[in-house]
């Protein structure tokens, strides 16, 4: 069967601080369709990680060769770099999975220029405020760091015209159904089941 | 507010016998920011029936009267005229509520024609023999009238080509699940959120 025209890649994306890692892991823990991508990185290792499972860990020179061809998006985030492999991503769509990736804003562009049907959804806090309430709670975010942290929200919030959907995570319990919702309901729109069903009609 | 424009007018539409008012009925029970409209038509109330709930009555001289401007879609069906009554739905809509259509795929093209921005969501049968197992099932159709239902069927199907999105209700639970994400996803679609965040981010 060519189901892989029936896959989709979810992209989710959003500030800094938003909570899009907590929803994209309960999204996955949900939905056994959906595949996670592993992202490759410079960083090293941290203690319970393993190499392909929450990480590819490649050095830097590896790294440098694969951004050339082998990945679909790469940013350089506190000096180290990441960035999702191609092989994966083409695999599991060619397999009939759907795939997630969390990643930032510029990313999320460089996604969709290479793969245009890509549904983009865009993780918003419920106001700026309470953004910078959370970053603040983390503890480690200094005066003029916050300032800085709400000016690039401002920023990337101006950014989320360029997606498909908008989750205002005011309740994780919420938000979470939104984005299974959004994924449900993506899988019900006409390119997808009129494929599937034709297949059926004809069989 | 300016809710009206964050509003959604979704038609559920498909072949006779899909299902679609078992269907329709469970989302609006489960959903309290869904109105139904209430339909007009020419045929006698039923035992049970009330004027302005189950439908509004009227006779054959005001429906067609009311075809000209105040209806926005209506058909004949066995000698009898339904139609859907526009200061209903219009009112609803400039509430900011949702409101929801289950007509038939005739009905759907004209409410298109008028509301561009409804969302059209199509009711499939798994295949097109188990939907002539339902109606045979009814025990009330001839194998003449199966096959012209049939036919029918075949030509609706091709018409789900004008919709956003498509259920096939091939499980009761399953189809009732789909059609709710879809109004959950709809409502995070870009447009409506953006308007109602950027309200929050300017107050």
């Amino acid at each position: 069967m060519p189901r892989s025209s029936q896959s989709s890649l979810f992209v989710v994306s959003g500030p800094s601080g938003v909570g899009k890692t907590t929803l994209v892991k309960g999204l996955l823990a949900a939905d056994p369709l959906l595949a996670r991508s592993v992202s490759t990185t410079t960083r090293p290792a941290r203690s319970g990680e393993a190499n392909g499972r929450d990480y590819s860990f490649v050095d830097r020179a590896e790294f440098e060769r694969m951004k050339a061809q082998e990945l679909i998006e790469w940013a350089e985030v506190h000096g180290e770099l990441y960035g999702t492999p191609r092989a994966f991503v083409e695999k599991q769509l060619a397999a009939g999975r759907d795939v997630v990736l969390n990643i930032d804003i510029q990313g999320g562009d460089q996604v969709k220029r290479t793969f245009p049907a890509a549904v983009m959804i865009f993780i918003l806090p419920p106001a700026l405020a309470s953004l910078g309430e959370r970053l603040r709670g983390r503890g480690d975010v200094s005066a003029d760091e916050l300032e800085v942290r709400l000016t690039n929200a401002r920023a990337e919030i101006g950014a989320s015209s360029r997606y498909d959907y908008l989750v205002v995570n005011d309740d994780l319990g919420r938000a979470g159904a939104e984005l299974a919702a959004i994924v449900t309901a993506e899988r019900c729109r006409r390119d997808r089941k009129t494929a599937e069903f034709i297949s059926k009609l004809t069989r």
